[in-house]
């Protein structure tokens, strides 16, 4: 299937790009460990589905690849940073991220906490760099868009009321909203940052932005799933702990056969939204497909 | 003295204008006890001298009070949420602050670190507004300049040095380059940001940048002497404490005496800094006379 060849090539000019923008400090004070704990989070796997998307939600308006990887990292850098202080024993105290130890675990609660700060902080510098965009005026809308999908409307927002719903029980509209804020408003921020870069006319951002929706809802529901049903050595990551601590689900509200069907029904409202860029979208109706059959 | 009634006006509109910002959520989800945990680490005292100094750097080019007014803004959601996360229990572990619990002692640690988060990614999200500077140029370079000043290479930079020295024995160029970062950065910040505001020259930057340096220095000295002499009722917060758990501080290293002297010294030199702009500057002087003196 060319759509994971496509995916790990991306994922191999991001890693080598993070690793370029996050340079270690020599010697052994505690802005070198600071610095090396920013690398642990952000280097060393993933599959890098955001800036990939973002690379080619920009590619339907004619926009490089080499023009899009920066915007694609910095977007990154936020969801690595997500991660680490999600991870963190105040939140959801994991111990076992991608197969190896959380960030906490191999650096101590302190660096964690400001490894996590400084690769958010980071990713607003690399916006702000003309290598990123060229006009001011498209970085200064990068920023705004990155800003409101990782606070308190967005990203930081969903993983309050996911926090604060442990142990109750949300309804299927309330997961939804948390599920949106949580992981969709990277997603979005993903394919308007393609759209921005591109210049893209507000009828292709709507496209985009539909398809960015099904696209968020159908990851959390496949990442729901693989937890329910995922074996902890092949995802890398401790699963059936969501139904453990009582996390608020989807799947545990709709059973698992629904929520494989919803699954496929989120996949085509995904593939259908980007109806008006014809062959173009290929690529990006494969990778809604791949990401429902993934079992990683 | 005039300064002090400048400052206390300049606080109410930081004040007001952050109680606009951050809007409070009604209901009682944990998306409302986000934000008002941001709203709590965010209003409620402080002096906003940082804010200050971005006002009046701004002011020595012409530009108006409101219109630097955001970007000052900006910079104290940094200030806001660098204190929420320095307070964690991983971190230095302080209870009280201006008088108050701490954000995770009134909040819980999850909610301080999302609080935090959130405060960071604001700061961005002001600073990309049209509002803010309606020239794209201009808020594309105060995010560059605050993300350089917040990130790995300033204020979380240096936090991670600080940390990183408690218990071990730094010197005194040690401990100059960690407040540099810590603590300078954002001083660095708010002049440069007012020079960007005002599309100030090469050489009025220069000169912004050798006050900012020696302020930093002064401010940093003073806090430490505070520290050192001070009376935990009339400071707000615990005193004595940097001794008690082995902080790199001047004091320590030079004594209270000459690091009085140095304190004079480091004023004199922000002072004579500000001989370009001449008599425009007498706020910015006196502002560096009114830290020397303080004491709460």
């Amino acid at each position: 299937m060319a759509i994971t060849e496509d995916l790990e090539r991306v994922a191999r000019m991001v890693e080598a790009r993070l690793d370029a923008l996050i340079e270690p400090e020599p010697g052994a004070s505690g802005l070198a460990r600071l610095i090396e704990a920013m690398r642990y989070a952000a280097l060393g796997g993933g599959k890098r589905l955001r800036p990939f998307l973002l690379i080619e939600a920009a590619r339907l308006f004619g926009v490089a690849e080499r023009d899009a990887l920066d915007a694609g990292v910095a977007l990154e850098c936020v969801h690595c940073y997500s991660l680490v202080h999600d991870d963190l024993p105040a939140m959801d105290d994991d111990k076992v991220r991608r197969g190896r130890p959380t960030t906490h675990v191999a650096f101590g609660e302190a660096t964690a906490i400001l490894a996590g700060d400084s690769l958010l902080t980071l990713a607003f510098d690399i916006l702000s760099r003309p290598t990123t965009a060229a006009d001011a005026a498209v970085r200064a809308e990068l920023v705004s868009l990155l800003a409101q999908a990782a606070g308190a409307d967005g990203m930081a927002g969903g993983q309050a009321l996911d926090l604060a719903a442990e142990g109750t029980s949300l309804g299927p509209m309330e997961v939804a909203r948390m599920q949106a804020m949580k992981t969709g408003a990277l997603f979005q921020f993903a394919c308007a940052a393609g759209a921005t870069l591109g210049r893209a006319d507000a009828r292709a951002r709507e496209a985009l932005a539909a398809y960015a929706s099904a696209f968020g809802q159908a990851f959390q529901l496949a990442d729901d799933l693989l937890d329910a049903e995922g074996n902890a050595a092949m995802v890398g990551k401790a699963v059936a702990k969501d139904a453990g601590r009582g996390k608020a689900t989807l799947v545990a509200l709709l059973g698992v056969e629904a929520a494989r069907a919803r699954l496929a029904a989120l996949i085509e409202d995904a593939e259908a939204s980007l109806a008006p860029f014809g062959t173009r979208a290929d690529t990006l109706k494969q990778t809604a497909g791949f990401i429902a059959s993934r079992r990683t």
